[in-house]
């Protein structure tokens, strides 16, 4: 079926219908959309609905069908939330955290500042109760439920035309950085920057912004900001981990199949997880490539670090006092990520500092 | 089906059979067995089979349906390779290690001393070529292709009657550990012991042996150890990550029909992160109970791991002389965890380190 076509089919096709003996009724001939916020030059992301729609096919011997359209082709990047609320499209893969101009609640469906890092996002997620809350309190009056859909793990901070070396250089600094992280940044001085990504590389060149940030070394090369500005900070401290999301339809979801239900669970687990091994994989060859290129690493200060922790607390508890599931949802992950980081500095931090401490002498 | 009449019919069922129209030939009833090295009492790696079994019965609309059997119920537990190999059952879960007796290159599917963590191992596995390298050069040699199966994280380095200072103190202790772990503690004077999990506590309470070594708080509280051998070392640098396996008769494999075999992949995919989630979750408030019951935390001194670390490399290039395919699968491993830590201290252990250093000022 040619896309134009298929576009005007649109939702559930029961394509066998009638004709089909009683027996195969349990696996009809359904046809879904997928709307995604990322673009085609993610391999990561938008590959990672690729690889979604491509599972779901071989689960159900072909009969289940998950098309992808990439950003504009059904509604514009940052409207998949309202595409799938409205059922426009029966599935949408974003980042929760696009959408806090309806809720600050939402942050908590991707990163906020010195979340958890990825590991425990997604056990905060799986069984620290965090999806649960997110799905009943929140998602569900968008008339969506959710499924975690891979993370970019630890993002950097950013590509920075001059060095920041103390909290005062944060001050009118014209940054690139959205969402509570801006916020954030604003109270120490900063003036953060909404730039769609295409637009970012001709505003740092020109210097009408100072720094952006966007997400890690795979990702951010194909950007080229090492020729412009090349002092790359670490760590993203706003994104320790950042989660994707698959938001369904919830009177699509209600319709399908159980075991088209249990398909659509499963393959999301499936490629969150090779998601995850993708970025790390990818991610640890290209930072080589971008020093290689000229890329400077610089680490965020303590001082920095300590001032944009005391500022995020600040405005947590400003936004909590306005915001009684913003509260919640922060008091629910805080005390789940301080619980894992207490058992983390046990393990497997003193596992992975002393590798660290091994490279270093060979 | 009762288990006694469910032994005996074993294999493929297509119970359906020539009864069935062609429509549904995509779909036919198929039940295949399942023996695990874990037993029940362990609800995370035991879980982790049953979790499997229900999302692939969910998955196919309970067509193909994946009984679980414990140690002991058809082969013992450490016979699980072979009872696949010789497709006694199509699959098994076990790790793969515990087959270092037919080659040492089996330890490279769960953990070596000093290896890459978690996400390093699954990105290895993924994207660096150990899969495929495991499975075209060892596995297939058994008739088995093999599934990543969940990953306990980095494990603990287990409970001691007496406090380990310096690499001396190891002289003449009497440890509980195996494989290549104890190949290492050998080679620094100490005494590996192997000793089945149910035997442990009797021989630490008499003192027959000094030390022990399990997996972490979650699991190892289970058994006890605090009251007899509270000094709980960390890391174990054996198992900085230890992965689990499901091994596939390679037979059975390819008489599986495609969207069969796609379920179990996806569902093993699934169970792999969510053991690890639930890994994670129920050892942070395992190591405060744990703690709160008298474990004694105590790291390996730098120069006990430092020493463990020279062993290792000296019994590894030893082994690797002799054995080709180990000699291969130690430098793939090795390069990869290599360039993973190279980036991972950039960002991902920055951004660790600082959540651990606020932690101590909460």
């Amino acid at each position: 079926m040619k896309r134009r076509q298929f576009l005007q089919a649109g939702g559930v096709a029961l394509a066998a219908g009638l004709a089909t003996p009683a027996i195969a009724q349990s696996a009809p001939t359904v046809r879904w959309r997928l709307t995604t916020t990322f673009p085609k030059s993610l391999d990561t992301l938008y590959g990672a609905c690729e690889m979604f729609s491509k599972i779901i096919a071989e689960l159900s011997d072909q009969k289940f069908q998950v098309q992808v359209f990439g950003p504009g082709e059904i509604v514009p990047p940052f409207q998949v939330l309202d595409a799938v609320s409205s059922s426009t499209v029966e599935m949408g893969n974003t980042a929760s955290y696009y959408y806090i101009g309806k809720d600050l609640a939402f942050a908590f469906g991707t990163a906020v500042p010195f979340g958890p890092n990825t590991r425990q996002m997604n056990a905060w997620l799986t069984y620290g109760g965090g999806l649960d809350l997110l799905n009943t309190e929140l998602y569900k009056t968008y008339n969506v439920t959710c499924l975690p859909f891979g993370n970019t793990a630890a993002q950097m901070g950013g590509w920075f035309r001059k060095e920041i070396k103390t909290v005062e250089d944060l001050k009118g600094l014209k940054f690139r950085i959205g969402g509570l992280a801006g916020q954030v940044v604003a109270r120490l001085g900063g003036v953060p920057q909404q730039i769609p990504p295409a637009d970012i590389y001709p505003a740092l060149e020109k210097g009408t912004i100072d720094a952006a940030e966007w997400i890690g070394p795979y990702d951010d090369e194909k950007l080229g900001f090492v020729k412009i500005a090349p002092y790359y900070y670490y760590p993203g401290w706003w994104e320790g981990s950042a989660n994707g999301s698959v938001f369904i339809n919830l009177a699509k979801w209600a319709e399908l199949p159980k075991p088209y239900q249990q398909m659509v669970t499963t393959a999301a687990a499936q490629v969150a997880g090779d998601l995850l091994a993708k970025y790390d994989a990818r991610n640890a060859p290209a930072i080589k490539r971008l020093v290689a290129s000229g890329a400077r690493l610089r680490p965020f200060s303590i001082d920095i670090l300590d001032a944009c922790y005391k500022a995020t607390n600040e405005l947590f508890a400003e936004i909590g006092s306005k915001n009684a599931l913003f509260k919640r949802l922060n008091e629910s992950m805080s005390a789940f990520r301080n619980e894992q980081y207490a058992w983390h500095q046990v393990c497997e931090a003193t596992y992975d500092n002393y590798q660290i401490r091994q490279l270093s002498r060979t």
